[in-house]
């Protein structure tokens, strides 16, 4: 569907300029049925290890955070405020110093009022996973409706 | 004991000036025996939603991240490498636009691997729970001791 | 008040008979105003670790499950349907072979749709922690209220 | 290798005999290159809401868990001792009633000391998931060994 289409694209902008996603560099690559991808590169201001240059886990977790709702939003068949409600992030091994990170997100199940989402991260350069996340994003459907 | 003490605050020095954090305005306000409490100010670029200027999950994340680190590291007897291994987060409700948030950590358990560490984090002005995290941190003991 | 009173004797009975609460042997000691207590004996099908005669990982989540829904149910202030959303278990050290352990949960929050819960569960003889649980529950509220 | 298959069939021998395992019903179908599958059957005395007769989180909690820690020894190579260390997991809808249930579990990474897991579990019948897990699990090497 053409209004489909035309409000994921929206949703997806909508992620991109959000304030802090911004400042950390994010982009999203895309997000469409479900599964969202997004980007970021190395920056020294990222960096959570001053020996190593390894990028700090807060800000992978902030992208995965970032990239769950959009894959989220896109799963949704119309626009909706939705919030995490919790997020695990495991982190597998450290980013590499000045690589940039991609990350993949699938929404998994969509209710009424929930939705559970798993993503990764890894190195573009490789398909080393860096870290995983699983969440749940709370959904604020407009009133009236029932489904 | 002098030296531990030492330690401790050389400890608490590092997580302050982990570039990442030093970026987003943490500040560690201390850490002592397992217990550690950090403080953010709110500030335009950490932004989540737009419309309503609440700061981003992920920024809470990023400090109670670091805040578990600090409260991990000030359990320890001794300085050594730590890694956040997972975390868990639970938004339980916005920050408040405009205010400080301070958060606090406690380490419940440190293994010879691993410590297991508890947080939450609130609007300064009021003690309502903003956010719950469950951390593990992978410890790396210098060779040669056995505890 | 006393209907309050009731419904919360009736709720803490229901937990108590659920089957798979009473086959591991699970009993709800109290569930008052969002804080929940259980306890559950050691017994030899519970066994996780046949060498080491430790009650499996399973048992103890169980009881944390149906402990920190105990918890959130005493924090309503009517009945209604309320299901685990999701749930991290950290499992800090063994359960010691032979030995009664004791849960305890707290809701610290209960939103419209959602109710945030706390809990951890240690020997009966010590207050050692053994594990700690962070859950999410989903609560139904009867149709036609807004809170 | 001969020897790496012998071990491994021991590995998932020794974890259908679990005790707790054995109680639930569960039964590893196959453990092998870190990739594990198991089934457990309705019960009666599985059940966690007798209105429905849908079987208890818990016992699928203590089924995922059990058999992540069979993927994460399949994923091994040498037997040794191993335990969890935390796990989230995520209900996302009620199993059936009557309904067999299937899971399975991939380890997607393995450290010196640690080992990461996700798994999901669905009704036998069709593919819908039931629940969703994360784990980790810490590892015990041999003494003297370094990989």
């Amino acid at each position: 569907m053409t209004q489909n289409t035309d409000w994921q694209s929206e949703a997806r902008r909508m992620v991109g300029v959000t304030p802090w996603f911004a400042a950390i560099g994010g982009e999203v690559l895309s997000a469409k049925a479900g599964q969202a991808k997004a980007r970021i590169n190395w920056r020294e201001d990222l960096i959570g290890d001053p020996q190593t240059g390894v990028i700090h886990g807060g800000v992978i977790t902030s992208l995965l955070d970032q990239l769950c709702g959009a894959a989220v939003m896109s799963a949704l068949g119309q626009p909706m405020p939705i919030a995490t409600l919790d997020l695990r992030i495991d982190y597998l091994k450290p980013a590499t110093r000045g690589m940039a990170i991609v990350a993949e997100a699938e929404c998994l199940k969509v209710t009424h009022e929930i939705a559970f989402v798993r993503g990764s991260a890894h190195n573009e350069a490789d398909q080393d996973v860096i870290a995983l996340c699983t969440a749940a994003f709370m959904l604020t459907r407009p009133e009236g409706r029932t489904s």
